[in-house]
C-alpha cells in the first residue's frame, strides 16, 4: 500500500507503463508525455527511488519536460522519459537491461531511450540487442557519442542572444561570466567563453573538474562556493550543475543579468521567473539553451553526422532570440514565452497529420 | 491525490499501461500480467469505476484470471485484460474506441483485445480501423459472433467430468441440475441438460430471460430465487450470473453434490474451496469449465472455425478430469489443483522458448 501521488489518468500524458520483470528485478516505469511531433525521445534514468511514488512523479515531470525541448528545438520528436528504479550499482546487469529493452520495444517505436543519470552508452549497446528504438550508443556501434560538445555550443548560442538582447551585440567578449559546475559540459563552455574574449569565473564541488579547466585556461579565475560566484562581479550566471539553482536568493543577491547555462530545471520555484524579469535579469530558459544533447542523440536517428547536429544545435541562437520577442510581444518573462511557442508548435505542427497523405 | 492500493511494481505483472486521450475522454488501463505462453488477450470491460484504484484493482485481478484461463485450456496466449473508465452510455464514442485501438496498437501484439463487459462486436470493428489486435469482431469482419454457444457447451463438458467423478458415468441423466441465471449461456446449458436427460431447475432475476427457457423447455422449473434453488433437491448446482455465488451459506445449506457453473470468481473469498472439499462437495474450478468462450475468441486469430473451436472446447472434458486426478494426487481441492497445473504449463511450455529456433 502506497499514497500514489500524481492520478495517473488525470495528468496530461498520453501514457504511462508499468514493466516488471521479477527475476531480473527490473521495475520500471515509461512516461510518453506527447507525441504530437513524433514519437517520444528522452533518457532512461536509472536510480535508487525511495518509493515507486517518487519515481512516477519523476517520471511525468522528465518526461514533460521533454516534450518542451523537443517542441522548442524544432524537432520532429515528442517528449518521453523512463526510470528503473534500484542502485545501478549493485542492480544493473545484462538480463536487466535487455529485460528493460523488450519492454522498450514492445511499444513499437512509440518512445525511444537514450542515456541519463546512470545509464550510459555501454548499457545502451546492451537494451538495443533487445531493441530498435535506442540512441545514446556507443560510437561504435552508430552511436553520436559524447553530447556535452553540443551541449555546450547551445548554451553558448543562447548566451549570445541574451548577450545580443542585453547590449546590441551577440558577443560575449569583455564581459564577465560566472559557472557553476564545470564537468563535461561546462568544461567545454569555458572554452567557447574564453575564445569569444570573456573573462570567466568557475566554481565545481570536484577539485579534479576544477584542476582541469585551471590547466587548460589558466586566465580562469576560481571561487570556493556557489554563493561566491553568484555574488562575484559578473555580467552573467551559467548555472551547469545541479537543478533549482535560481533562488529567491540568487534573484536578490547576484549582479549578474543575464542567466544563462545547462543545468536542468534551474528555476526552485514556480513565480521566479517573474522574480528574475522584475530584477531586470534576463533569464534565457533552461531548456531552450540545453537542447544540444537532444540534438544530438536524435540525429542518430538518420545516420550521425556531427556537421548537421551541430549546424542545428546553432539554431538554439535563432531560437533564443524568438523567446526573447516573443517575451517582449507578449509582456511575459521568457520562461513563460518559451512555453508558449512550444505548445503552438506541437498544436500547430502536430495538426499537420490530419492533412491525410498515402 | 488517491490512495492507490495496488503497488504496480510489486504485483506480479509484466505490464501495466496507461493510456490518456484528453479530447476524447479515454481513460483505459491495460494490464498485461504474463506472456510466459504468447500475447497476453483479454476483453475490454467499459465501466464507470468509482475510482482509479477500483478500475486498478479489477483489471489486475482479471488479467491474472486470464492468464490462469489460457494456460489450462491449453492455448498459446497469455493472460491480460483492459478497463476503460467511465459510463459507456455516454461516454462511448468510435473517437473514443478508435484512438483506444491506437493505444492497444502501441503494445505492438504483446495484447489482443476482445468484449468484456459495456463493450460489443460492433466496437471491436470501430477499435480495429486503428489496430490489428482485435478478437470478438462481428462476424462480418471475420468475427467469431456470440461466444456463449462454446462457453455453455464447455461448461457441460466440465459438468459431464464431475458427474464422473462422482457417480461413475459422464452423464447428468436422472440427476437434478440448478442453474442460476439463465441469460444466453445459462439457457444453452439448460439445452445441453435437457438432452442429457437431466431434471432442470432454474432462477434468474429477469423474467423474459425465465420465460425464453419455459417457451423452449416447458419440463424445467422455475423457483423465485437463488436461496431457493440453492437449497432445493439438486445434485449439481451451476452457478451461470454474477460473481461470488459460492459464500459459506451456500456451501453449509446446498443439497448438490457438485459445484459447476459459467460464473467467473465463483468462490466468494478465499480458503472457500477447502470448506467445499470439506463438506464432500466437488467443485469444477470455474476458469476451467468457461473457458469456451475464450476458446472461441482465440480461434479467430486463426480465421474462424466452429468446428476447430468446438472440437478444443469439448477438450474442457480431459482438461477437468485432469484437475481431479491431480486434486486426488495431490491431496488439494479442485481450485488449488487447477492453479498448479495452469502455472506448470506456464513454466514448462513458457521454457521452450529457450530452445532456439531460427
Amino acid at each position: 500500500m502506497t499514497a500514489f501521488p500524481p492520478a495517473l489518468l488525470e495528468t496530461e500524458h498520453e501514457q504511462v507503463v508499468f514493466c516488471h520483470d521479477e527475476p531480473s528485478g527490473l521495475k520500471a516505469v515509461i512516461a510518453i508525455h506527447s507525441t504530437a511531433l513524433g514519437p517520444a525521445l528522452g533518457g532512461t534514468r536509472f536510480y535508487p527511488y525511495a518509493s515507486t511514488a517518487d519515481a512516477v512523479d519523476d517520471v511525468l515531470n522528465l518526461s514533460r519536460g521533454m516534450s518542451y525541448k523537443a517542441a522548442l528545438a524544432g524537432l520532429d520528436l515528442g517528449g518521453g522519459k523512463a526510470v528503473i528504479i534500484g542502485d545501478p550499482k549493485t542492480l544493473k546487469t545484462e538480463t536487466l537491461l535487455r529485460a528493460y529493452g523488450r519492454f522498450v520495444q514492445s511499444l513499437a517505436g512509440r518512445y525511444y531511450t537514450a542515456c541519463d543519470v546512470g545509464t550510459y552508452s555501454a548499457d545502451m549497446d546492451h537494451i538495443a540487442r533487445e531493441c530498435d528504438f535506442v540512441t545514446g550508443r556507443t560510437v561504435a556501434h552508430g552511436g553520436a557519442g559524447d553530447s556535452s560538445v553540443l551541449t555546450a555550443y547551445g548554451v553558448f548560442q543562447g548566451m549570445r542572444a541574451a548577450a545580443e538582447a542585453t547590449w546590441g551585440e551577440p558577443t560575449l567578449g569583455g564581459r564577465t561570466v560566472g559557472v557553476a559546475g564545470v564537468g563535461k559540459v561546462g568544461h567545454h563552455l569555458v572554452r567557447h567563453l574564453v575564445e569569444d574574449g570573456a573573462s570567466v569565473v568557475v566554481t565545481d564541488v570536484w577539485q579534479p573538474a576544477l584542476d582541469r579547466v585551471v590547466e587548460e585556461f589558466p586566465q580562469v579565475q576560481v571561487v570556493g562556493s556557489t554563493e561566491e560566484l553568484v555574488t562575484a562581479q559578473i555580467d552573467v550566471y551559467a548555472p551547469c550543475a545541479l537543478g533549482g539553482a535560481i533562488t529567491d536568493a540568487v534573484v536578490e543577491t547576484t549582479p549578474a543579468v543575464i542567466v544563462c547555462g545547462a543545468a536542468n530545471n534551474q528555476l526552485e520555484h514556480p513565480g521566479i521567473e517573474k522574480a528574475l524579469a522584475e530584477r531586470g535579469i534576463l533569464y534565457a530558459p533552461d531548456y531552450c539553451v540545453n537542447s544540444g544533447g537532444l540534438i544530438q542523440v536524435a540525429d542518430e536517428l538518420e545516420g550521425f553526422s556531427f556537421e548537421r547536429a551541430q549546424q542545428r544545435a546553432s539554431g538554439i541562437f535563432e531560437t533564443t532570440r524568438a523567446v526573447f520577442a516573443a517575451a517582449r510581444e507578449d509582456g511575459v518573462p521568457p520562461a513563460i514565452a518559451a512555453d508558449r511557442l512550444a505548445e503552438r508548435r506541437m498544436r500547430d505542427v502536430g495538426r499537420l497529420r490530419g492533412i491525410h497523405l498515402t
